[in-house]
């Protein structure tokens, strides 16, 4: 199993309707992917001033998989623009 | 169900050995620290240019018990020496 772990950081100039966007588009896509094994996203608690504002974690079962996500239409279309910076880390886990 | 994802930068001095500590010690922690429900660790496999390193996803009951997990004498033990940067995010999911 591929481990696929994103923290994101919004601008500052960032509109509420611009982080909808993104967050929704995300949110769509296991419905127009089907190499996504499952998802789970969410914006930040607010537990640590360093965090970041939002994360997604998903999970694919090879790293072909992952790459037909990158490349997919879908995940290429998410609206990006209130974005300042992202940190992504694939990893292998056995289960 | 609360989610920690936590994205690592290792310094381009860390050593090897400061690098395996630090993974070590994480990979460690559900053994010494009961508020974690679970915990998938590893190293980026270089999909992205722009990655980070490593990254740790762990799941705990409530905000307590990750408050407890970040205080824990473990936790706060865990070897530091060869990381640049990181960036965490927290978020609830339903299950």
């Amino acid at each position: 199993m591929l481990m696929h772990c994103l923290t994101v950081r919004f601008a500052d100039s960032a509109s509420p309707a611009q982080i909808d966007a993104f967050r929704s588009a995300l949110a769509a896509l296991p419905d127009q992917i089907d190499t996504i094994v499952a998802t789970r996203q969410g914006s930040d608690l607010g537990e640590r001033a360093t965090n970041a504002h939002f994360a997604l974690v998903s999970e694919f079962a090879d790293v072909d998989d992952f790459r037909a996500y990158l490349e997919h239409p879908a995940h290429r279309a998410v609206p990006r623009d209130g974005v300042e910076s992202f940190q992504s880390v694939q990893f292998v886990v056995d289960k």
